[in-house]
């Protein structure tokens, strides 16, 4: 056996963990609930506990640890500052935690950037240098990588797609996240039907208004709902939008779309490149643009975990991934 | 003598050529009108005649020729496209004529691309990994420092800031060079004063309406006019919004502001700085950024486009400059 990986994927409900070889292939993986609100030391305890369990049992095979965590995080320093779903967290030195721990090396990153070099390594973007993955979920936020290398910024806090300030309506400033969300597509809906508006989201939700999440307007819609339809459009039309500034900023070779609330398909996507067409500058920036739906599905911070440990953290090219040893 | 530079600032106005050493100290310097008018081929045959000033009797001394130009072009391919303040050129293989003529590597940027290169390797962004520069003039521009290297993106069709889209109170999508740039502040003065405002403007460009600009409405600004000083307010909280995008994606270290109109100073930055503060989605993001004024003013084209041939197009990291020989 030679050289492997060790990955974690922290999310607010589970705990994954699982051991990948050089290539990113998959050698053993675990789950636990992360039972947050059971506080941080049995959270770490646990983590710990399921890391063991893929450890093998020379330490000397391991290369290193990824994280894969909720942000705001400092990828430099390894501090988790305070996830909105990680009860109790504030400034915990994860990665000393972690390297005291195993012994290992241990890197970490936030979630959406390590899904970036997933796509980027082993998924729906595989071979591109240029690509931004975006995911469109509870938060919308992006992780992106420029010329074979993960953009982190000065402090590690790239790349927020979800917080471009987007819409001026009344003199007010939203973002895509505020305006395209999950949570927002469902306020909206819930709004309109508050004001009397007829949808068939509400026998979806037996008639609980609170039930209505953006998973049951994309049902509703899917089943020809025409709030539901209009809703989606509308968060499609404004991500698209972001879209646009990501192209005329970066000049990607792929976009890769993640996130529960892409399940939607067409109904999201439709509006999305039609945004595209109308409000790019040049036709050169969509000529020959991939537009990709997310290949890793729930296991892509997983791979990203293993990603950013086998590119040294996001330090290396992600071209070096095959010739690092 | 060691090693030399090149460098060509190609402009709708001002063809600058010069030479400079290794360290991109000026050695010599010339420069002439474009006469654009006259068409394609005497603009280069002027081009190639300046270059002939400043190239040394030794072709060995030269390590490159690096080339400003208005965009849109491909770095890639060295073709200049269209720009719409050349006319006549389209699709012209600048970098093969040149290469020909000269018989030395030529490298060829869109200005504001090359901008950013002069201002983090001379300028006043100078030691910093992460840097924006934009320039606000009849058009605006970016060009971006990604950990120290030129953000080209798949096609070399980055970094276009002023394409970012806005979208405006009446559902409209525009953008931030369309509400931003000179002409859009020129063309919002004229509109208010044809429908009946009084502002001091109109002094300044003693009654004829069409001679208003950016530049005379920043003079009736500083002089106290309200009508300068509420369109400057506009255009600069438009480019903050447009920053703040920036900040989110990017998380910089500097940001550099260039151009004319960014001559306007505090009218245009106050109001920017203040966009940044209120929609910035978290402190860090401008904790410790700073925001410069370019440092090399009308230089700072030639300059880039010496760092553009010193850093091999843009392919090498920027702290390998003083390295590289």
């Amino acid at each position: 056996m030679g050289k492997q990986i060790i990955a974690v994927d922290l999310g607010g409900t589970q705990i994954r963990t699982a051991r990948y070889d050089l290539d990113l292939n998959l050698l053993q993986r675990e789950n636990t609930l992360t039972q947050a609100h059971l506080g941080l030391q049995p959270t770490i305890e646990r983590m710990k506990a399921f890391v063991r369990k893929v450890m093998p049992a020379c330490r000397d095979e391991i290369l290193g640890l990824g994280i894969s965590s909720p942000g705001p995080l400092n990828p430099f320093t390894g501090v988790i500052v305070a996830p909105p779903n990680l009860q109790g967290w504030l400034d915990v030195p994860l990665r000393d935690i972690m390297e005291s721990e195993f012994n290992v090396p241990v890197y970490i990153g936030n979630d959406a950037n390590v899904a970036a070099l997933a796509e980027a390594s082993k998924g729906a973007a595989q071979g591109s240098r240029h690509v931004t993955y975006i995911t469109v979920s509870t938060g919308i936020g992006a992780g992106i990588i420029c010329d074979g290398k993960l953009l982190l910024g000065r402090d590690g806090l790239a790349a927020e797609f979800g917080h471009i300030p987007i819409v001026l309506d009344n003199g007010m400033v939203s973002s895509v996240e505020r305006e395209a969300a999950g949570p927002a597509i469902a306020r909206r809906v819930k709004r309109e039907i508050q004001e009397g508006a007829k949808s068939k989201v509400m026998e979806i939700v037996q008639g609980d208004l609170n039930r209505i999440d953006a998973k049951a307007v994309g049902m509703a819609a899917a089943a020809g709902d025409q709030l539901g339809i209009a809703q989606l459009a509308y968060a499609g039309r404004i991500i698209g939008l972001g879209i646009v500034a990501i192209l005329h900023l970066f000049n990607p070779e792929v976009i890769v779309i993640g996130g529960g609330v892409s399940k939607t398909g067409d109904l999201l996507f439709a509006p999305m490149r039609e945004a595209l067409r109308t409000h790019v500058m040049d036709e050169a920036y969509i000529k020959d643009l991939r537009i990709e739906r997310s290949a890793l599905g729930d296991d892509v911070a997983l791979v990203g975990a293993a990603a950013l440990a086998a590119t040294d953290g996001g330090n290396l090219d992600i071209s070096e991934l095959d010739r690092r040893f």
